[in-house]
């Protein structure tokens, strides 16, 4: 990022007709777009969104409260507009396509806004072998890859991932425990709705897949053994798009723990990521402690889609606004403190 | 507010295409507004933006940071567009207008949007004598109520009361640790930003003027004793919208401890009251803590203006936009869960 717009930026922020520093995280946000944009009036106009979607063969044992249908009825319901993410694309004037990694139902009929890249119908079951084979897991990689590249091409100033998955929080919660080295307690959570039983069955699972696959710290060997196709699509988008200087704004557990995957990677991914909140999924927190994250929003959600990141985009835009509108104390002719 | 439309609000949220409850406070949001509008599909278009500014007797003392002028060359600033709240109103597409009740420096020229009602060339100094007379607290609360009417004229869907007062947080901190019985250390903060030392000599400010008008547990003797013109005038907005059935967006320190007073004299008032943001101003929590209230966002600002609450517009918007546009499980032809 562009460290004398940014020093530019901050000057500027000292000027606007305000206390210094009451603007809070709006001021940093401003400041941090003006180094990642590498210019003085900072825009998030184009927003770009693409929600990735897979299957996953964990769901064999039963850790999700929703049947697997759902992934591919769900991919029907983005490309016919009744998703909440559909709602937010319209409400916010972004792009939203879907990239179909491989659903375990086969979908029927043309879907507008869908591109279809299927490289198996669903991972194999993580608990019994390795979810992808090397290259599935390049291939994933690939195809989040040239979503950002899309992006680029449209001339995005914001890029945002979504994810789309039943059983997908049992395959990032064993994911984050390999990379971070915690306890599957720390890490698994209800997910879509599981109660106390279902709980405590969905930890035992990613126990017994961290003592088949535990120990790779290694991001990208790990993201093969414990990752989904689309969780792996997200790393690889998320790393496209910081290499074409596009601020990515992060989503919630699933795209968090992508992200994890992407900065352990290429460290130098982070400086292009804005966190836009913090999920209820309990995981959420260490996935954000661990990329020193503080996200904008913490509203109690936990739907995925890039939900909770395309809610906080209205937060960057006010922050360009009040940046590049405000006047500054000479403009104005108020005075400042002594 | 409507508690049939309120029921058929949450019916609707648990047949909406996600896990129940995976929208968080969106979701309870969509609701209050339902139950607020009385009807299925909340609207939060129109937005007013009325910003109430008046100057204070007790700068006198030395408790602020910036010069009293500052009330006056803001007005001026908010009127040619260059205030953090008029660069938020033009991002928001909302109205904006200025109410002046009352500087210490006289105005020069015609200023667009501002409505010019002074009261007094400010209050009286609240560590020697009352701060407002009966009349003058009687007028700026229906300088206020008036603005809300103009608002409900204008089909107004929420509205958004600012402040606008060099040394009105002394004044908001004394009247709040009037109404709530608190003492001075834990409502007494850095306002615009006072080192330590002056933030010790605002709170001996404070400790004296409850020692000459403390016990006024009654709202309005309170509001008169402690209170300005701006805070008086927001407390006839907030309750003159409340009875016009418009909801509320309260904004930080100021605005809230105005609808303390006002729900402290109206406790039905605080069903139309919504809350933007949580300050940096220290104060602000014990305020919200009283209200019951839990605010939408917490970004560290501490500016005023009705800046917080400007910000947090989006997310009413959001929630709109989810509970109106998402798909029925049925619709939609995806399978809830068993």
């Amino acid at each position: 990022t562009d460290a004398a717009a940014r020093q530019r930026a901050l000057a500027r922020q000292g000027m606007l007709t305000k206390p210094s520093g009451s603007l809070g995280r709006l001021e940093t946000l401003a400041v941090d777009l003006c180094a990642m944009q590498g210019h003085d009036h900072p825009v998030i106009d184009q927003v770009a969104i693409t929600v990735f979607a897979g299957d996953h063969g964990v769901c064999d044992e039963g850790v999700s409260a929703f049947p697997q249908a759902v992934t591919g009825q769900m991919i029907a319901n983005f490309a016919n507009g009744g998703a909440a993410i559909s709602a937010m694309a319209r409400e916010l004037g972004a792009s939203l396509e879907v990239v179909n990694l491989g659903t375990a139902t086969p979908l029927e009929g043309q879907l507008e806004g869908v591109r279809h890249r299927p490289i198996a119908p669903g991972t194999a079951n993580l608990m019994r072998q390795s979810a992808m084979t090397e290259d599935q897991v390049s291939a994933a990689l690939q195809a989040g890859d040239a979503a950002a590249g899309r992006a680029a091409d449209a001339g995005a100033h914001l890029f945002i991932a979504g994810d789309m998955g039943i059983g997908n929080t049992t395959s990032a919660a064993a994911l984050a425990c390999a990379l971070l080295g915690e306890a599957p307690e720390a890490l698994v959570g209800p997910g879509t709705g599981l109660d106390a039983e279902g709980l405590s069955h969905k930890a035992a699972v990613v126990v017994r897949a961290l003592q088949r696959h535990g120990g790779h710290r290694d991001p990208l060997t790990a993201l093969q053994s414990l990752g989904g196709l689309e969780i792996a699509a997200i790393t690889g988008a998320i790393m496209g798009a910081a290499q074409r200087r596009i601020p990515v704004l992060v989503d919630g557990f699933i795209v968090s723990t992508a992200a994890l995957v992407a900065v352990r990677q290429q460290p130098q991914v982070r400086e292009w990521l804005l966190f836009g909140h913090r999920s209820a999924e309990p995981g959420h927190q260490r996935v954000l402690d661990a990329l020193e994250a503080t996200p904008l929003l913490d509203l109690g959600m936990r739907l995925g889609e890039g939900s909770g990141a395309a809610i906080a985009v209205p937060l960057l835009r006010s922050a360009c606004a009040l940046h590049n509108g405000m006047a500054t104390f000479d403009d104005a002719g108020v005075s400042n403190r002594a």
